[in-house]
């Protein structure tokens, strides 16, 4: 068993063990299902009073009296009847039970200690539960199998890791990424907020943060550029015939937020920008030397999400992708994904992030879930296969990973604090050139069909700038900080000077603000501290007979300089992004 | 009588005399209603046999004997049942003469000739028809009351003037027009396309059209920037709440394109931004040292219109509007509306067209057309009075002209070949602010309501762009052109020196593009002048030798240059945007 399989099993153990505490000093309370989940597991139940995060204690403390007496689960197939009989006083264990009947499926016991439980198995050894580092988290609702017309249930949430270190080297990560977390950070920097009225998942971007979001665009802008990307621009509905033949609507549908038009015609939001932008290119006859064609376009896609999963910025309803796909032949694939995956590189160097290659893959075993054929399948997964292995890189399988119309390769990030996610990605893309039949004339004269590579950058920009602000805890580079330099002059006799410097620097397009509040020469410079704000000039009396400027930074003071000096230092380390 | 109403009433008694027309050659044809309109008039009529634009030549014929019969217009007041009577085939006339007898109107009758109409009257003297240059124009199809539940009549339309040298001067015009249509221009410079899978009303905007748009929005920007403005950023969609807030929802709501999302809650596209822009405002609490706040941001807004209204990108469903709005007090509006007119007249000179204003007011005889009181009404209508005073400016009067918010500056647009076009607006708007409760503290440390300022520079892009093709005729300014140089190799031994000049170009950010087809050189330079690119270059083996390029612009060859002063001239034709 690999390892990861291995912790698996442990965190779904420790859920039964859960349970069993709970049924012990609750014996009322209805069970239901307790799976692993990424860094822990969860049970749910239907108690017959509610409880709190203050009762997490006690029933810990239950199950670690209970764990020594765990020899490991004993399981045994029961019949439909017996497991009925067993869960009289279950309506959701029936539920299930009569699912897995219908299925024609075995149904299985599992008992550890005192607790039976209806399970498919998958448990850990009672010496791995032993070793294993966990601890009760917290309590939350969720609807019984996560539908809102359901009943809600009481959710517990554990932590669980190999052992003790594990669990305490994620505590120490979780506490830093609190320290960090976007939300915070970007209320306190006054980048995004929201609004009751518009909603939640949908954020609104202050001066400030538009800021970034433009000079994060522009730099991705200017490194495909440099790879003869050109511009393109489409609108954000659609009518539903578009995805009908790109197989969006088969396999997309629910996510689509949806329209009907005062002539009663269904419309839908884009969810994503390929079919559109196959609209451009087959609008004209391509041939070879046209080939390939690069369009990029910045523009949000929505998608219609439970409100119960969004989530600041990394989870949202309107999504802004730095999207491009490149039109290409067959022979130009390896030259087409090889440049993207440099901006890939270039990019992310640049804020310090190590990437890791995943290979996103169909999974064979639930075939019904992709688009077109095979072979098609065979042919896109091993040209990207053949593309890691001239880069030199190894990858992690990610099988079942790939987009329904063709596979991927996904760039992993390890972040400052040392948690990984998903970034950029390369997506080949055989089925919907078939589908919407885009060809190129070739030079025999000849219709060619043409291949599609999807290609984000960023990913979306929602997504990437609040993995930026928790990597940066806020304290931007200089070239993508919303204020680049705070000029505080001391006293009103500098405020003069201190206005001409302001100007010089604006003129310079960097962007200077001058604090001349009723605020303490302190205050202003914590206020400026309090907004990360990567240099301040100071402006005494001193400076103004020297005609010079004090600069200090996040390091501390730089000392006084002439101004142009400055000036050309700051530019110098914009142009950089240093 | 004014002008503009005696050429109504004439357009309407000709309408008169075409019913009379075709009712002596189809005398088993419905007649049912036939109004003035811009250009002329038109009559709809339900025949009993389909008629085209061949029988107009028969029908204007009978209209031109008829007409020296009239000696003007006698009218008469009727009973309901008397009108029932006489129009007792006709189930249309029937249908308005129960409308106004419920609303308890006079029925009136006017006759002329042997011909008489339901009409509520308006006509011109006999002597001003037969003064008049009229001719029919065109036949369409038009729904009975333009909705399409109701039966498909014929429309037949008419073009009418005071006298045949102004119908010669509107036809010249249109002629003109033609040629210069945008849809026809934009297709040919394939500058942007429509899908049937996207739908119509939908465009899509090739590179080459995506330059453009990118260009015009980045010199509104350059201009805004430099008057203090900041970009903000915005999703598409917003909870219904916002619009009940905001009014939207009561004034404009079937033009919303609304959505149901998943969990059922009820969403709708943005058809403007401005409410969204107050949701970033009232963030913060404003202090007055921190008004103006200036959020300017160039997004798509959609509206819900009947897909018979589309027409090529003068009317869309995805609008692009480069918006902003000013949020200021009351004592700095004029400052800040000054600021905007000089945007709007440096954007509009530089494409040469001549402005003038017209004042756009509330119409108080419909007054639940608009939110807010009367005393906020006058408040507004005389600031912007007064600043057109200041201005020194002569407005045209736009009674009931006002956005439902606000009255506003409309500037009017006289393009190359005379027509007018409404193009950029300033609007002064009490009542959002009101109703979003937007305020700042003021020196007392009072709560103050401030005011908005809504400012289009373009309105919408896609308005601007038809505008702008049909006003220059595709020959875009060298800033402007998607592509700016063609460069053209007389032979295979010229090739390396032309892609060696092109990189030149295209390094200094000049679109430049080389032809290495297999067209003739002729071919290559008639090529050059159909997509009406303002240079090409030439390279032949004297260029070669010389170590120079021949210039050639639209007015003719420029000669050869040593490649350096070349590319000085052209960037130096693009900075002064000439």
């Amino acid at each position: 068993m690999e390892n990861k399989d291995k912790l698996a099993s442990t965190r779904h153990s420790l859920a039964h063990l859960l349970a069993a505490a709970v049924l012990e000093i609750y014996p009322d309370t209805k069970n239901t299902i307790g799976p692993a989940v990424d860094n822990g597991f969860y049970y749910d139940f239907e108690f017959s009073k509610p409880i709190s995060d203050t009762d997490l204690e006690k029933i810990e403390k239950k199950m670690r009296e209970i764990l020594p007496t765990w020899k490991g689960f004993d399981h045994r197939e029961v019949s439909a009847d017996e497991a009925k009989k067993t869960f009289a006083d279950n309506p959701y264990k029936i539920e299930l039970i009569e699912e897995i009947e219908k299925k024609g499926e075995k149904i299985t016991f599992y008992t550890s200690g005192n607790f039976t439980d209806l399970c498919r198995g998958g448990h850990a050894e009672a010496e791995d539960m032993k070793k294993a580092g966990w601890k009760l988290s917290r309590v939350a609702g969720a609807y019984w199998r996560g539908d809102e017309k359901n009943k809600m249930l009481t959710r517990i949430y554990g932590l669980a890791f190999a052992n003790p270190e594990d669990l305490s080297a994620y505590e120490k990560q979780m506490e830093e990424a609190e320290k960090r977390d976007h939300k915070k950070i970007g209320k306190e920097m006054g980048l995004f907020v929201f609004s009751e009225l518009v909603g939640s998942g949908l954020p609104l971007w202050t001066p400030k943060g538009t800021i970034i979001r433009e000079l994060l665009n522009d730099y991705v802008w200017e490194l495909r550029k440099a790879k003869g990307y050109q511009k393109v621009c489409i609108p954000h509905i659609t009518k539903k015939e578009l995805y009908e033949t790109s197989g969006h609507w088969e396999k997309y549908a629910e996510d689509l937020f949806k329209i009907h038009t005062r002539e009663d015609h269904l419309y839908a939001m884009k969810p994503m920008n390929c079919p559109h932008h196959t609209q451009i290119f087959d609008s004209a006859q391509r041939s070879y030397r046209d080939m390939p064609q690069r369009y990029a376009e910045t523009t949000m896609v929505y998608r219609d999400e439970q409100s119960g999963e969004l989530s600041g910025l990394s989870r949202v309803l309107s999504i802004t992708q730095d999207d491009a796909h490149v039109f290409c032949r067959e022979n130009q694939i390896e030259e087409e994904a090889l440049a993207i995956w440099d901006i890939i590189e270039t990019f992310y160097k640049t804020f310090g992030f190590e990437l890791t290659v995943r290979f996103s893959r169909h999974d064979p075993a639930q075939r019904e879930k992709y688009l077109g054929s095979d072979e098609v399948w065979a042919k896109a997964e091993g040209a990207l296969e053949s593309l890691m292995k001239q880069r030199g890189v190894t990858w992690i399988d990610g099988l079942g990973e790939a987009s329904f119309y063709g596979p991927k390769i996904d760039f992993i990030a390890r972040d400052a604090i040392g948690r990984v996610l998903q970034v950029a990605t390369i997506q080949l893309d055989f089925n919907q050139p078939k589908n919407f039949g885009l060809v190129c004339i070739n030079e025999k004269g000849e219709k060619e069909q043409v291949v599609m590579i999807h290609a984000a950058i960023m990913g979306s920009i929602e997504r990437f700038m609040s993995t930026l602000i928790e990597h940066t805890a806020g304290v931007f580079p200089l070239w993508l900080a919303p204020v680049q330099v705070k000029v505080i002059p001391i006293g009103e006799n500098e405020e003069a000077y201190a206005k001409e410097f302001t100007e010089l620097l604006k003129k310079n397009d960097i962007r200077a603000e001058i604090d001349l509040g009723n605020d303490s020469f302190g205050k202003k410079i914590r206020n400026a501290k309090t907004e990360k704000i990567p240099y301040f000039a100071v402006i005494g009396k001193k400076e103004v007979e020297a005609n010079a400027v004090t600069l200090e930074g996040r390091g501390g003071s730089l000392g006084a300089m002439p101004k142009e000096e400055i000036l050309k230092k700051l530019l110098e380390e914009i142009k950089t992004k240093a």
